[in-house]
């Protein structure tokens, strides 16, 4: 059981890294298993299906985003703080180019949209559940009086959001290195400039510790 | 000879709207030819190959872009105006919905990038020149006065542009109309926020043009 469990995860490592450069729908089993030298028999035994394995690739991305992005900034404060670390982990990860198609959600996105079914359905679930996260912790930065009254978390959410999608777009399409610098920039700018005097010092904190 | 450059373009029409939700790779003779009823040997006497319908396709997707998106803001002088002008008249057509899958080239990014060959150096070209044309014109911007010395016209440029793709993932993946009213609120911050008071007059005067 334990090396079944193994051979699973070994499988599912490699094909989240294949679905990252090629889509989510050309994850045939058939051609999952050409690229992992595996038979099809084998891997039918345990995914048994193509949706069974899309949807077990999608649950291998959501696992290594919560191990590389989210177990660090957990320990912050909530609010300015857990949201500063939260983006810049974000953002790291991403630059580190975990998977060789960049970020994974971002590369199976405009694939899923217009395919209604239980892998868009969880793609939206997670990714949506990743943008209120961020809304979260800015409605609590303002709670905190840490943003100024009156600003719109759902806005600084959506901002801090755009400019990590961006950054892996301009360096997956063109290559571009200097466009993580850039969303780096653009999210600090965009967290100081609603922040009040208590923001400000929360801000700096976060960034001695990154 | 001139019918048949209609049903060409009648064609690619077509096809374009299909690969903004299926892909660029999804779009074989075979499967358009199912698509829009018409035989495959008709489609291949006017493309000829898979590479050369994709190419087309590309080019029907930068025709409506020039045409929607460029033809008005060309009027505007150039600088914090016409980048003004021409930020806006993309959120517009993005959010306006031409094609079914949403902005083209934000469609066809993920799923190009990885895939070597002369439409992936075609899109790569499309977009960086727009990209470079939002950089060319914060530049202007500078140079005239109406950005503070010192902005960088670079990140201006990928933060607008950042917040128009986002506008688009959020829509066409969440169906959230309202990502277009955000990314407004954010361009229109992005702009002024190093404006001088020439830019700040500039960028009301655009406003009241909209």
């Amino acid at each position: 059981m334990a090396r079944s469990e193994q051979t699973r995860r070994d499988i599912l490592a490699k094909a989240v890294d294949l679905a990252s450069v090629e889509g989510l729908e050309g994850l045939t089993i058939g051609r999952l298993a050409d690229a992992i030298s595996m038979s099809k028999s084998g891997l039918f035994a345990h995914f048994g299906s193509k949706e069974e394995l899309q949807l077990a690739v999608v649950e291998t991305a959501r696992e290594v985003f919560a191990r590389e992005v989210l177990s660090g900034p957990a320990e912050a404060e909530a609010g300015l703080a857990r949201l500063a670390h939260l983006s810049f982990a974000w953002l790291g990860y991403v630059e580190k180019g975990h998977f060789r198609g960049g970020c994974f959600f971002a590369a199976v996105s405009s694939e899923v949209d217009d395919r209604p079914g239980r892998v868009r359905d969880r793609v939206i679930d997670l990714t949506r559940s990743w943008v209120e996260s961020l809304e979260a912790e800015a409605a609590e930065a303002v709670a905190a009086g840490e943003l100024e009254a009156g600003t719109d978390p759902d806005q600084l959410a959506f901002e801090v959001h755009a400019f990590v999608q961006e950054a892996n777009w301009a360096f997956q399409l063109h290559g571009d290195a200097a466009a993580f610098r850039r969303a780096g920039r653009a999210i600090d700018r965009a967290l100081r400039a609603d922040a009040t005097g208590a923001g400000l010092a929360v801000l700096d904190g976060a960034r001695a510790h990154r």
